[in-house]
């Protein structure tokens, strides 16, 4: 049997391509743990079902969505066939055979997906070319906003913005300004949230030429919400980094209202102020226009630990 | 400016697959090292220039085909911009940014190319829709006889046959097998070339989790023509194994006809026989049923390794 399965810790796009995914490749969605406050919005509001969790890739053929590194997906991924990776982020997975690989430098997965539907072209990929439904179309247009932050992360191409024009017509969503709010404020909820959930809401583990990095990220309309908080995620960060061996662990506080990112720095703090040229106080640093791990902090660490 | 580069080393599909793909990209194609006698018949048969050598990627957008590993590639990739990847062999880079990246299992990179004509959507990957003319359609042609020789590698997928029959009719070629047989003739034809050029004729460096290993590969109708010298062989791997520090080094005589290959080993030869379950004799063995370098040798090596 086929699995489309996200990255552990699973957002909107992880979910939502994962869906999409695995109804045209008649196969089956799956998630590797729980979904958040944002995603569980998205299926509400467009009645889809959450995807099981599993556990192990025994037995599975697997078609990894929005992640390749090996930290970031399925335990024991060996044990499964994998097929083939739809993906939108660097290239990070070396595998011992030939798979599918279909990756593009686009705002999130869903656009990935969204631009196979729309040319008609799923059987590409060994899928099948059927029509998108407006629930289907809602949640890859949820993934598109949730992912580029309503088009203002810098990840963002004039493909994402057609691509989700069109997906509002079929979703039947009249005005694309105001869901995407609605989407960022369901993303933003995390007010009442105890700061261990607020870490591991978007966590990602790197590893960088056997260097361990860990970075998590929240994105925030009311920056306030989190920061009143920001003591106790050091603290979180700290003892995490200890027990589990990291050498470096971020945590950004971006706010999307100001296009810009607060970085929670713990462990090796000096490479961390030598990489990105900063000066941290307090073990923080205001980053302007920084929005996206992938595209804006991950590659300056990829690039120092590989040399 | 834009490059489509094929791997060190070039073997038909890697040339040809960059003139096809730069046409449609409106780029440049470029090669690594000069061209080898089968390549070099296909060019002049269908009228084809050579591509131009690099030794730079300074300054450069890349593309690359038909490869992906490091060990590869143009030595200094990291001073150009890689754009993307067009392959169909295992997933073997990781980048620091996302990049375009193609991958199928198929039997060749030019099956890759003339599967995005006749879907006419060589726009998916940044290029142009237009018309796939006969010259051209005669080298991805070629280009698939080879790399699957002729349909009897185990990487021969149903789609190869189906894409080669549809390029055929293009390139005006009445009877494909017959056209087969010329294009083996010409990569068969190492009768008269000096051992070193043998070794060099088809040869791929790997490095499998620090471990650095060569894989040379000749493919012969006529076996007799290599086996008498396969004592100089023998001696050119031993002193390239010591002078260039490899852990093992292996050089394939296929057999097109037994379908199957003889393997010369120099450097750890009890790891090569525990992986592959034999025992060499004269630092040789027959594996029956082997023609595939990347789907039968180098997975097992991968495997191993990565352990």
């Amino acid at each position: 049997m086929l699995y489309v399965v996200g990255h552990k810790n699973p957002d909107t796009d992880s979910i939502c391509s994962a869906i999409v995914l695995a109804h045209f490749l008649n196969g089956v969605p799956a998630k590797l743990g729980n979904i958040n406050p944002e995603t569980e919005y998205v299926l509400k509001k467009f009645g889809v079902m959450e995807p099981e969790t599993i556990k192990s890739a025994k037995g599975k053929e697997i078609i990894l969505v929005d992640h390749s590194e090996k930290s970031q997906t399925i335990d024991d991924l060996e044990e499964g066939k994998l097929i083939g990776i739809i993906d939108h982020h660097k290239i990070g997975i070396s595998t011992s055979e030939p798979i599918l690989y279909i990756s593009k430098s686009l705002g999130s997965t869903a656009s990935i997906i969204a631009e196979l539907c729309f040319k008609n072209i799923m059987d590409y990929i060994g899928g099948e070319n059927k029509e998108l439904k407006p629930d289907l179309a809602g949640l890859l247009l949820s993934a598109i906003i949730s992912d580029t932050i309503l088009f203002k992360s810098p990840t963002t191409t004039e493909l994402d913005k057609i691509l989700a024009e069109k997906l509002c017509k079929i979703a039947n969503i009249n005005n694309l300004e105001e869901f995407g709010m609605e989407i960022l404020k369901a993303k933003s909820s995390v007010g009442n949230m105890a700061p261990e959930e607020i870490v591991s809401i978007d966590y990602k583990d790197f590893e960088f030429n056997s260097h361990k990095i860990g970075i998590g990220q929240v994105e925030v309309i009311d920056v306030k919400e989190v920061e009143k908080k920001k003591d106790d995620i050091l603290k979180i960060l700290n003892e995490k980094l200890e027990k589990e061996g990291y050498e470096l662990l971020l945590f950004l506080i971006t706010d999307i209202m100001k296009e810009g990112s607060e970085v929670l720095v713990v462990g090796d703090k000096e490479t961390f102020e030598k990489i990105y040229g900063v000066k941290l106080e307090n073990d923080t640093v205001f980053l302007e226009g920084v929005m996206s791990r992938k595209k804006q902090v991950v590659p300056p660490l990829e690039q120092y630990y590989s040399k």
